[in-house]
């Protein structure tokens, strides 16, 4: 990321985050939650709120929060995202937003805004779910979504609790669960967020705003079979669980493609794992997520039919409040109309920032952006992806997302990217939305 | 196991093995080449070996010797197995035949026996190939089937090299390969191993004898896709490595029943494994075996098609030496039979002895008795499994191998198992085959 003198702060955190959990092979990010590489992390977090003079604190649940005013006095403007990442990830989604928010504090200050309402960066914890299974823990403690007995019980793939782990790093796993003290502070949250898919890049728009978050949630599958030598046992006389597993894998493209919905098996995991043994069992997690509630349900229960299945998480449609969404939209498409305008006086080159009107958008992906009141307004798309934005909106708090422009659309990859230009119009966006939300 | 007073050395030996390697969870045995479990097993062969006086020695290869009597003037009568086991493996692959040659040497000096040739325990190493992937490490290098250079680079799950393993276990690394003054010493092998397969239980027998080893051999398969969220990549823009995996399985199935022999997906692995991302890459291990080299390599190639496939290891047919056989199988079924007799007149309640005649033995899972010159032979069996006396056969060494019945037939797996009162049979035989084998 190469950044104009304005962003030179997001590029300096970017430099110091570049190599925390890099694996010198894939050159993927490995940040599991309360790894050494995602305490360095949080390490990083607390510099830099210090290094702003931001009032920083840890809540009960693990997420970080630093403060620009107080939020006792007033409910705040809270941005943020966070840190971990799945593994092999890229390094935008999740610390982008993160550094974003601090790099939009420090432009709303070279400007001398003085803001009315407090404003808040958080860093939630967990939010990949790449350790424990289960995605936006620290959200979903939060805001009460998740169990604390079933989060402290939560187990790694080396055999460890999340209670465990979190005692070893000097937290109390007894005082995980809801935090209505803290989630009061929140009056109202952005997230901004790199895309992830295809919709922004064919519409020329360096930035959108969310809609809603597709219903999506986890299944685990346990194929069962009997263990014996892969030399000796007749075809016959085999149970091999691999089979029933790998015949679930087609059967759920299949049923998912007839159900216009989406459905992965990413992970799975085959007991005894011998080359040399029939798989006496195989267990495996299928993704299964869509714009359809029912549809996504009924792709599932085909493929379950038969197997032992259990659900590990669903998270229904979040519709974003529509209201906040319009006025975000409106605010991002006003400032990248006044970037693009900037740009094109002082005769500097940038990413391109032709806008198209949101209502050309067609249906990309089955994502069809939505009409904002403002034709200037920057797209507005859903998403198949989970958020720590969409926990909040599901427990109430008025919530919105920022995408920034993803040219390829790849993501929970090394190869995921978006455009040093489009980053900064993301850091000067979230800015004027921070500032547009503690005026009103 | 319960033993009879003569074998009480065996039970002995059968409990202080039961703990090692063990696992709690599964109740299988992880007994990897040079873990700490291999380590403590080592030192068990050596304990035995010295509290029996039995001149040892280790080899440049990491197997272990016990000599009663001096090799260096004559060579010997060798019998042994290994001692490490597949991930969650049985008992008794590999330990039966160890223990029970110290057994079958207990018994023959109770008897007063002076073999008018050295009589050699051996304990190969790494013959399962759990943790590097390739089976009968130890044999292939003492004979020279194995590359040292090869062996050394072999890469377990933590991404150590053999290399490493073995100078970490206080080995020399470069003293791999080929040994053949320890070869000269081995005049003829005779293995005994727990049934692997489904033979000698419809016929009524204990105790049998192999005729040959399936060709067989391991195959890596590397599928490709391309690494995304497993949310917002619509279905036909992702590239998901685990549909042709899952479609390889299936057709491997389908290609092995045609061809009439067997094939096993068992080990797996999911780059970069998350939940919530695409496969990017699924390596996958196509183990296949069966009576007829033509049949297994024709199978193999229809699933390899247009896949990035490695042939691993390969082991052609292995027949071992007919007269040997045949002589073995005698012996055997003489002492099966006169335990009968002893049990019949001694009013003790013994298993089930009677014996069927080796000519009416019907095809057992594709398998076939063969004839031995004599009717009151044992069963002559071929086995699908690979074994360290058909690489010492395929090397030229008169090798033999004696079956110990299987009720179930399951193996590579914690239910693996064998009765007591065979067992016992299968010192007794082993001993009488031995005694055999000195005096001629």
């Amino acid at each position: 990321m190469v950044m104009s003198a304005e962003s030179q702060s997001l590029q300096g955190m970017w430099n110091a985050l570049a190599d925390i959990g890099r694996d010198g092979r894939t050159g993927g990010y490995r940040r599991d939650a309360w790894s050494p590489a995602d305490l360095e992390l949080r390490a990083w977090f607390e510099q830099e709120a210090d290094r702003r003079g931001l009032d920083r604190h840890e809540d009960r649940n693990g997420n970080l929060w630093a403060w620009w005013g107080d939020p006792a006095s007033r409910p705040g403007v809270v941005t943020g995202s966070h840190l971990d990442s799945v593994r092999d990830g890229g390094a935008f989604d999740g610390p982008l937003g993160v550094a974003s928010a601090f790099a939009a504090i420090d432009l709303l200050r070279e400007r001398g805004c003085e803001p009315a309402r407090p404003v808040g960066v958080v860093c939630f914890a967990d939010e990949e779910g790449a350790r424990f299974g289960v995605p936006c823990v620290g959200s979903r403690l939060l805001t009460g979504l998740l169990d604390p007995r079933r989060a402290r019980g939560l187990i790694d793939d080396a055999g460890d609790t999340l209670g465990e782990v979190l005692r070893r790093a000097g937290r109390d796993p007894y005082a995980l669960g809801r935090d209505g003290e803290t989630l009061r502070r929140v009056g109202v949250f952005v997230e901004l967020h790199v895309e992830q898919g295809r919709g922004l890049a064919p519409m020329d728009a360096p930035i959108g705003v969310a809609s809603a978050i597709w219903p999506h949630g986890r299944w685990r599958f346990e194929f069962h079979g009997r263990t014996d030598h892969a030399g000796t046992t007749a075809l016959n006389d085999r149970e091999d669980a691999m089979l029933p597993f790998a015949a679930a894998v087609l059967a759920a493209r299949e049923a998912a493609r007839e159900h216009g919905v989406v459905a992965t098996f990413g992970k799975v995991r085959v007991a005894p794992g011998n080359a040399n043994a029939i798989p006496g069992r195989v267990t495996a997690w299928l993704d299964a997520r869509g714009a359809d509630e029912a549809a996504v349900r009924r792709m599932v229960a085909e493929v379950a039919e038969r197997h032992e299945v259990t659900c590990e998480s669903w998270i229904p449609l979040v519709a974003f409040d529509v209201a906040l969404r319009d006025r975000v939209a409106w605010v991002a498409g006003r400032t990248v109309k006044e970037i693009g305008a900037a740009a094109g006086a002082s005769g500097r080159k940038t990413a391109k920032r032709k806008m198209k009107e949101t209502g050309d958008g067609k249906a990309v992906n089955g994502m069809s952006p939505q009409s904002a009141t403002d034709p200037d307004a920057v797209p507005i798309l859903p998403t198949g992806a989970g958020h720590d934005a969409g926990i909040l909106a599901a427990a109430g708090v008025p919530s919105a997302m920022l995408f920034v422009r993803n040219p390829t659309g790849v993501s929970h990859s090394p190869e995921e990217h978006a455009e040093a230009g489009d980053c900064e119009t993301g850091v000067a966006v979230l800015a004027a939305v921070l500032e547009d939300l503690c005026a009103g």
